[in-house]
């Protein structure tokens, strides 16, 4: 017993497919125990017993490690480019046909349904997403809103996605669940739109006298 | 062990309190196993071994009974009358008020994320959650929209309630978490609103073409 798991025990990896899996479980653990923030690339390639430069080389960044490692479906550049790479015209309704795309294709929704069910049953998974929410998206997204309120807006759209989420996908509440992907832009998107772009203390036609 | 497991079986209840008990016990088993829709207050009243005058003459109705039973702090009566009561003109406003003072009331906020944590890893607490959702709020506030896409509108509401319970109060994303109750009213508000009264096909100013 002993013996074999000295065996299975990592030692400094040879080829580079077992590098790349020494970074992920070493950063997998990082990310568990020390949350987001505190984990760095330094730390987590000398728990992999590797040089940092090649979990720079393997992930980038550290938001990229924390995709990859929880096998999370959504990479934040990509969220970034999606809302600010056409200016914010039309940007809401890019967002919710985006979040669908995510979510429907085959393979993803395992991992962030599980994402969902660490935080909302584990405060340690609650506050790496948290953290990884804070950073990865709404500080890469919010100012470009140039706006003070820029991160609660970001933060409300957020709040959005992960309630139709659930509804949706865990829950299946209809006719939500059988939506189709033009019925939940038609609807949601004007919402997003107006998280990222409206005047919200007083939305216009919105308020009786 | 088996006479004290035969003396604290209840037999046919012998005071108010303990029948009342006795009825919350058998509505929860029978909601964690047949479901909200397949529960009856006539199967609840024969295995808690009372009439079943006496659940109508404690709870009413079986959407009382599910609320009671599931410390469930929400009164779909109060949510439709919410909603309803004063006409849809600013129903919005009112509903992110009466979620935040439910969510902020001392006492309400576990039994909530105890139903969303169990909503979100128990297929059972889904269907649960589910059809309690579908038949106590949606059947109950859509009608009054008058529209052929009302419980879309309404379930999209739900969504955006689920999603923001979630954000602020079980991940606690900044500054969702510290928001105050206006700052969300405001932004929240009209959002609602939008879902309940907008035209969903083409939201006005949010087209662009």
């Amino acid at each position: 017993m002993t013996a074999s798991r000295a065996r299975r025990r990592p030692g400094r990896p040879a080829g580079g497919s077992r590098s790349r899996e020494s970074i992920l479980r070493a950063a997998r653990a990082s990310f568990a125990t020390n949350g987001y923030d505190r984990t760095t690339i330094r730390a987590v390639a000398a728990s992999a017993r590797v040089d940092p430069a090649l979990v720079h080389h393997y992930f980038g960044t550290k938001d990229r490690l924390f995709v990859a490692a929880m096998e999370f479906p959504i990479d934040p550049a990509v969220v970034a480019e999606t809302v600010l790479g056409e200016g914010l015209d039309r940007a809401g309704e890019r967002l919710v046909r985006l979040f669908l795309t995510i979510w429907e294709t085959p393979g993803n929704r395992e991992p962030l349904l599980g994402l969902v069910r660490s935080a909302v049953t584990n405060p340690r998974a609650a506050r790496m997403l948290r953290e990884f929410m804070t950073r990865a998206l709404l500080s890469r997204i919010a100012p470009a809103l140039g706006r003070k309120d820029a991160e609660l807006r970001v933060a409300l759209v957020g709040s959005q996605v992960v309630g139709l989420a659930i509804l949706r996908y865990v829950i299946r509440v209809e006719p939500l669940a059988s939506a189709t992907e033009d019925e939940l832009v038609a609807a949601v998107g004007p919402r997003f739109q107006d998280y990222l772009t409206a005047d919200l203390a007083a939305a216009p036609g919105r308020q009786s006298t």
